[in-house]
């Protein structure tokens, strides 16, 4: 998505030098994938080496000067969470924004990503739907590819916030598959002002002021 | 997707028994999902006390005579794939179904789980490709949400046979949040004669005379 395949983490007396995906260097990304000899390896790894690996990754590496520091996390509340959380923890992370589909298997699995924040005291910022609806391109009607506003509710019922949903746009899954500039491209693209309001609730929700 | 929330797994003298799903008995089912005392409960375990618990589905449960014992799987190479692999070796398991959506990111997670059964001694059955084109039910134009022929690709370059595609069908998804009877309800749905086609696929290349 971000055409860096292929790029290497160098090593200086500070630590690792995390890979830039511009020029400018605003995006540092730090990956096991840089690590690996091929890209096809498995890490075929237990808990304990991952979640060491998972603490260099926030201790051992040149981060710099950050506004945030954004993990990508898979579902699950095991060792990789856990670790995350704990390491974490002496710089008090802003907290969690959990993203769903809009389907009951997929609530489900957020729900309980919920109550281990709860366990964990990891605060929620809010709760994101994804692949809500779909707009054919032929004929622009608007289809549920999953049932509809699973994520509204959940984030009613539970009491943290809702921060929004993003159709399910073609252009959009072509434009990451190719590492594409998407709002370039497709600037009119319905999912663009979605993302764009999630961003500025997530900014909203977590700089000091509140504003 | 079964109906089956809120039932309880009972103890015997010999084991756990399963729960059927239904009155012939024709499928039993275990998931830690029975062993929680509320749904939203999150299993925040490491990987030592999943892989204890992995091994006693295996071995502690009441299976009885199975025609097919089958162990659905999240994308990863960690604990639960390890453990897996390493208790049911003793039963010569007839091998892996990978699952991959047609894009790249999602290809490149079940190019590594190849790898995985490589280095595991794992037989790959086959690959299926998931949510591949959707029709749109207003005008009947496909679209692919994703791109597509990824996986029928990935098996042709990893030398694997490949399945089949399943179409993304919006009257399956709802179908399955509901528990509803799918085939009976939808017998047009050109998600059917998909599923039935690789599950002859997999009946052929699994059977002992290959037929």
């Amino acid at each position: 998505m971000l055409q860096v395949q292929g790029k290497g983490v160098h090593q200086c007396d500070s630590g690792w030098v995390p890979v830039f995906v511009d020029q400018d260097k605003s995006i540092s990304l730090m990956s096991i994938g840089f690590l690996l000899e091929k890209p096809d390896d498995a890490v075929v790894w237990r808990g304990p080496k991952k979640n060491a690996l998972i603490k260099q990754f926030i201790s051992d590496v040149t981060w710099g000067e950050l506004d945030f520091l954004i993990v990508d996390m898979p579902p699950g509340t095991s060792d990789e969470h856990i670790s995350t959380v704990e390491s974490l923890r002496p710089y008090k992370p802003l907290g969690a924004v959990l993203v769903t589909t809009p389907q009951a298997v997929s609530i489900g699995d957020v729900r309980r990503e919920l109550t281990f924040c709860k366990k964990t005291g990891l605060q929620v910022i809010g709760i994101v739907e994804n692949m809500s609806g779909f707009v054919c391109p032929h004929c622009l009607e608007c289809t549920n590819l999953f049932s509809k506003g699973g994520g509204e509710e959940l984030a009613r019922h539970a009491g943290v916030p809702f921060l929004g949903c993003v159709p399910f746009d073609p252009q959009l899954t072509q434009s990451l598959e190719e590492g594409r500039d998407f709002i370039q491209e497709f600037p009119k693209s319905s999912a663009f002002p979605a993302l764009t309001y999630i961003a500025q609730q997530i900014l909203d929700r977590t700089s000091p002021q509140g504003s």
